[in-house]
């Protein structure tokens, strides 16, 4: 009796064959004599039936048993449309419990009976759920996909060390003690940066690799102390040849696996423009509604709240929502106002309304006929629409209207399902101004290349170098970033002295890398895609967990195995360290 | 100017076209008034040749400078053979100095000029050494084919935590801090063990990974603190169905890299077999020269020291050399006694020579003339022969026999180049007895499945109890080993007990896989194939450091980036730990 076909695999075309399945007990029913079993594998689900001669052989068995079943494929009596397997049943003529089960403590079928730290504490009876075991596979075949296509074009797969030297990267490294070297530590990479870089110096070319990393963060819901990325590095090109090798990679990997036809070449706006557009650089385009400066209409306003808004160089953005005038009530305005108020410190949020031709709102009275007419006319106001209105300063007016954006295309539901829209954000601003260390830091990382006609500017005006950093970002996610990098040891010198690190503390953290650039580095660049963010977008989830087999808590604890945990003095004293700190239990 | 060609891919075929390369200077000459250049990239190196008119604008041009460069191609005047692109050549017609470079601290043609510590130093400019690329472009094509070959067989890939539990295996585990929970530790895993079998029990039934592996052990010179290993763990099958998914992945990596047919099969060989034929379980099978047992000869002998060790229940053990008696002089054969002696305590090496149709050596006369003929007959031996005899406990007698027949075949070149042979070992002892921990330990880990029929041993009978594990052996090394598991909670327990693991302890350790266990677990086995030894096989190279792109020395450290390295004492108290004892620097 040797396995023939997958549950899931049957259908009408195998009627009067003889088959030979082997699965888990999803679900028993008694009908007198009868008995009947949905049998369930990897490929789905199967109903098996026992009739009066079977049925005692079966007496014993429980959900999750584990049962080896031969017997011949029937047309069922009447379809169950909810089926895959729906038309035929197997008339059970031989079978063998493989294994038992005791009561599982959480139900199988979906996962609506308990807490999501339960259902990781038996991570290992969740993932036996359908549509886990399909996300799974879908990130394999993601991997497959991305794998095969890169090694047609040209790149190499090389493994880097997970047990590496601290990188200059934004968040906090793991540390891991030597053994050997008592008082000194590894760091696990927060990205293969550093080596793919050095793999370029190397004169690999064309390098990629499906890389674990490790940031040691305070998790957000949409985060994992692992993660893992589509590495990608390559010589001698510029942006078009990055770009076209990403979007050849989306458009197989969108293909190959929900059959989505993507464009053959994805939309690209610079920061600057992005952020005026839609007030954050990371804008869903699903869906329109840009935000629209009207600060030219009010140049000569009488309405002092504007007034003083642009007398002190602030703008005057709005949004127009088509059928959302009555969507709107005072009170929903008001969760608007708060909205703006509290996240992003915005003075106050002004609307407009036009219902039956007629224009209401919250500036209709303190804006002149003539100021009415122009807002109706700029933004294209029908009937039911609503405009919302922020004066502020521009980073706070633009990225509240980029968050009301957002929020109400949700509220709305015009956001399109099964849409897919890619954008390439560009042109990044090279540093920004941290308050907290009083001196400006890479946007991006400190390898990342200046645009050419702003590397005058790298001390004079560093606020306006641009840098040829770049963002994928899909339906309002960042989905990949990435920059062409320096390539000159002067330049990379100068851009670290420009951050205000000195070349001695730089020569101590990564000179050897420093050192590589004199000796024929070529020009490069390259991409880290996220995985995770990938396989969510494509299997349509919010839970980052969804996508991983073993995932932890947001705080970093594997509910499962319950990692980290305690270990023997005696390892501590080998490491040469000790505990100085213990958490709370 | 894009680039058409890579240096490596010309041929008389591309004569009279106009191309253009980009690559690293390998070597530049000045012949008068003409330069010429081998350029060297990704492909390989080509000669690029510079007239009168354009050797000015190579002037500055030193070894490792990159360049572009456009022109014709042409045949040259006399053919180089040593070069694959030798019978021709680029005429330049236009050249620009992509990046200078300063003179390189090791050569790049090959890896004579300095310490093995400083070219890892230097590992980045190494690593353009033609044969390096070409070793890390077999490892990437060799896991291609591996992960094509598996996901056609219905296997999905699963990636599996690095931040993990510490496992239940034998070497020292990597600990890492946790700095959310104080006085916590993560474990780097010694492999995917625990994890892959918990994706069978959620009825994955067939994974793969290609996962890094963490091991803190003193290194030997074939081993890194961390590799690389080909993991696979499949439901519902056994021995059979577990070993035809290898052969059929070795089959297509072996066809798909280096071009050689495998056997369909390979062949099995039982552990005490093996033992009793070879000495060791790692058998070299690209010769003969197995050990034959003499002990039946000598039941009833009158030379004494035998017979002490055949009353001591020892054995008589010997090995034939075809045409090697004139090539071990007495010397010699005292450089071979010196070896068993101290190498594996055995009390002395008998030997006996076939020289011109007459018997003669160290046990020549002590035996009597119908032992001597019964030797030539039972061992064959013809003019020429050397016989090394061994008398000794079977442990000592077999592994000096086993190591000598080894070293023979090496001193006499009788091994075959560019033959591959597989060998299964099955049926290997489940447990041995560690005299330093004073209790019998599992020989393979504690989930190894025992024989059906040796279950009953598992308490009375311990040393006889084999396992389901087995490894296989290619041309004399380990490439990967595997079992079939335990999949009964019960037989999981006992083996526990049977090596001395209180349930306490072993539920403290993993009590959540043991859990795991109850709820219907499939059967299950599988293999982990050991990516490094595979791909030193196919390079035939014998360092591991070819093998890996940054790999560190035989101590675990780093000579590129210098790590592992101190941190700052800041990031030592968040993780709430503290250096007690530091390395002598």
């Amino acid at each position: 009796m040797k396995r023939t076909h997958g549950c899931g695999e049957l259908s009408r075309g195998n009627v009067n064959e003889k088959v030979t399945l082997i699965g888990w007990v999803a679900k028993r029913r008694n009908l007198g004599s009868l008995v009947f079993i949905d049998l369930r594998d990897r490929s789905g689900i199967c109903q098996v039936t026992f009739d009066e001669t079977m049925a005692a052989k079966v007496q014993e068995v429980r959900s999750e048993f584990i049962l080896q079943v031969s017997g011949t494929v029937q047309m069922r009596g009447a379809a169950n449309p909810k089926m895959k397997t729906g038309e035929i049943e197997v008339l059970a003529e031989d079978v063998m419990i493989v294994n038992r089960a005791e009561t599982a403590p959480i139900t199988i079928a979906d996962d609506t009976d308990t807490s999501e730290d339960n259902r990781l504490k038996y991570r290992y009876l969740d993932l036996r759920r359908p549509v886990l075991q399909q996300i799974l596979m879908l990130r394999h075949k993601v991997c497959m996909i991305a794998r095969n296509t890169l090694d047609a074009e040209g790149f190499v797969e090389v493994e880097t060390p997970i047990l590496a030297r601290s990188t200059p990267e934004g968040a906090r490294d793991y540390l891991v003690p030597s053994r050997i070297y008592n008082g000194k530590f590894w760091a696990l990479p927060q990205s293969p940066q550093i080596y793919k870089q050095l793999l370029m110096i190397a004169g690999m070319e064309k390098y990629f690799q499906i890389a674990r990393c490790f940031r040691d963060e305070d998790l957000r819901s949409d985060r994992q102390p692992e993660f893992t990325q589509i590495d990608i590095e390559m010589s001698f090109g510029d942006e078009d040849t990055v770009f076209a090798v990403v979007e050849k990679l989306m458009r197989d990997i969108f293909k190959g696996t929900i059959g989505v036809d993507l464009e053959e070449h994805f939309v690209r706006i610079p920061y600057a423009e992005c952020i005026r557009r839609y007030g954050t650089d990371k804008p869903d385009l699903r869906y329109g509604n840009e935000i629209q400066d009207l600060s030219g209409l009010f140049r000569d306003t009488e309405f002092q709240v504007f007034r003083n808004v642009l007398d002190n160089n602030g703008v005057i953005g709005a949004l127009r929502f088509e059928n959302a005038a009555d969507k709107y009530s005072r009170k929903g305005l008001d969760k608007l106002q708060d909205f703006v108020k509290h996240g992003f410190k915005a003075k106050a949020l002004a609307y407009l309304k036009m219902e039956n031709g007629s224009l209401s709102g919250s500036v209709f009275k303190p804006l002149s006929e003539a100021e009415r007419e122009a807002i109706v006319k700029e933004l294209d106001m029908h009937d039911n629409d609503l405009v919302l209105i922020i004066a502020d300063t521009p980073k706070i007016a633009l990225s509240a209207l980029g968050a009301l954006r957002v929020r109400l295309a949700k509220e709305l539901d015009i956001i399109p399902q099964d849409v897919y829209k890619f954008l390439w954000v560009t042109d990044f601003p090279m540093f920004e101004y941290s308050e907290e260390e009083e001196r400006w830091v890479a946007c991006h990382h400190p390898f990342t290349a200046p645009k050419a006609e702003d590397v005058g500017k790298l001390f004079s005006d560093p606020e306006h170098v641009s840098s040829r950093a770049y963002d994928l970002v899909i339906n309002g996610y960042e989905l990949l970033s990435g920059s062409i990098r320096i390539h000159d040891q002067d330049l990379q010198e100068k851009v670290f002295e420009a951050i205000g690190l000195t070349m001695e503390s730089a020569r101590q953290r990564f000179g050897f890398f420093l050192d590589a650039f004199r000796y024929g580095t070529p020009p490069h660049g390259g991409v880290g895609i996220g995985l995770e963010r990938l396989v969510m977008v494509l299997a349509g989830t919010d839970n980052i967990r969804d996508v991983v087999a073993f995932p932890t808590t947001n705080s970093s604890f594997d509910m499962m195995s319950e990692a980290p945990n305690v270990v023997d003095k005696a390892q501590l004293d080998i490491l040469g360290i000790e505990i100085t700190k213990k958490d709370s239990e």
